[in-house]
């Protein structure tokens, strides 16, 4: 089973996707956690171009999705491939959906080079998604404990909130997969939501 | 007028595309002399991870592949399309030519995901691209003088061999944009050659 956690910044993802990890590690399953871009050493590196701050050079949109999708190859064929043929469940922070909601939906990047990429480049999507929804000011208050912003935690609210709908239109695109979680809610009630919801598949 | 330089490691690119700039800088044209995978401050970064020797953490086909059109839409954007608005000449050493004879002719990736790039992400082919050709023997004496070998130039013969016949196609395919040069000829003659098959175009 593949379960991916996608959402707008400061919405829970890394909270929830830590909870139910504890939750199924401690019922002894075999669990990875993972999180994109990134999930290996070298997709790690690729991700420190992605977030990092330049005010030098700006990223052109195609470097950032094709930098995106570069981290996700390799991911893919080390990580989540591998624990899924061993038979592992893999809870991934961000995945193929993230490109869709900040690239296409966000940047205005065409859905058609999206789709190529995905057909071509991306050989399993998770089973479940979970969509972790909240109005843009709650995450954004909540993450801004985080610390210094990244290169997209820097973009204003408006562009969070094409980043929502693109998630949203996923959402209606394909019920059977993604699964809206209401974020407002208190991180137990986040995670008996999303339990109940795993229930049912 | 866009010009590329292609061939296999140490047949001479780097040294006949200096003598043609030094040249055309002497006709008081306005050149710029770039290179792949690189050409800007992030594509160089990206240049950087793709040509690190990494013993812990084999690059997949399709990463490689990813990041090399990562940072060609980052040198098209930033250098070589404004440049040619510009009106001025450009002089790359390597460019798109190369991801086919490395990735598809070298490593076997598929030449369909390189043609779905190719069509969705580079805006702008070369007018003419030198193929310096020389047995892979001769330019690998030649480079192993230059020191630590990146991760390409460790590659073996056998795959130069591919990388060298991956050319040849391309020569064959496109005869109007791909001139051959004998790059076993003394510097001075390959430039020569170089110069009459410019005023041939
Ligand atoms: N349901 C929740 N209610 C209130 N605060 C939360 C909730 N979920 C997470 N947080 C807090 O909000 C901040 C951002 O959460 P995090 O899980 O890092 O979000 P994300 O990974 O989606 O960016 C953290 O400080 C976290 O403790
Ligand atoms: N035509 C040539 N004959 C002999 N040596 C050459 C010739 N062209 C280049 N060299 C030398 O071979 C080495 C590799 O040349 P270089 O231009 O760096 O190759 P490339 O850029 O194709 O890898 C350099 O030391 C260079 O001086
Ligand atoms: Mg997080
Ligand atoms: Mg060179």
């Amino acid at each position: 089973m593949f379960i991916s956690f996608e959402g707008t910044e400061g919405v829970g993802k890394t909270t929830l996707i830590r909870r139910i990890y504890d939750d199924f590690i401690a019922q002894g399953k075999e669990v990875v956690l993972t999180r994109e871009p990134g999930g290996t050493p070298m997709a790690e590196q690729i991700r420190s171009l992605l977030l990092a701050v330049n005010h030098e050079e700006a990223m052109c949109n195609d470097t950032e999705l094709l930098l995106m999708y570069a981290a996700r190859a390799q991911h893919l064929a080390q990580v989540i491939l591998p624990a899924l043929e061993a038979g592992k469940i893999v809870l991934c922070d961000r995945f193929t959906d993230a490109s869709f909601a900040y690239q296409c939906a966000g940047r205005g990047l065409s859905e058609a080079k999206l789709k190529l990429l995905n057909d071509n480049f991306v050989a399993r999507m998770p089973d479940v998604t979970f969509w972790l929804d909240a109005p843009i000011e709650l995450g954004m208050n909540r993450a801004r404990e985080r610390g210094a912003l990244d290169r997209f935690e820097q973009e204003k609210v408006s562009f969070f909130e094409k980043v929502r709908s693109g998630y949203e239109t996923l959402w209606q695109r394909h019920p059977e997969r993604v699964k809206r979680l209401n974020a407002t809610q208190t991180p137990e009630q986040v995670f008996a939501q999303a339990m109940r919801e795993l229930q049912a598949v």
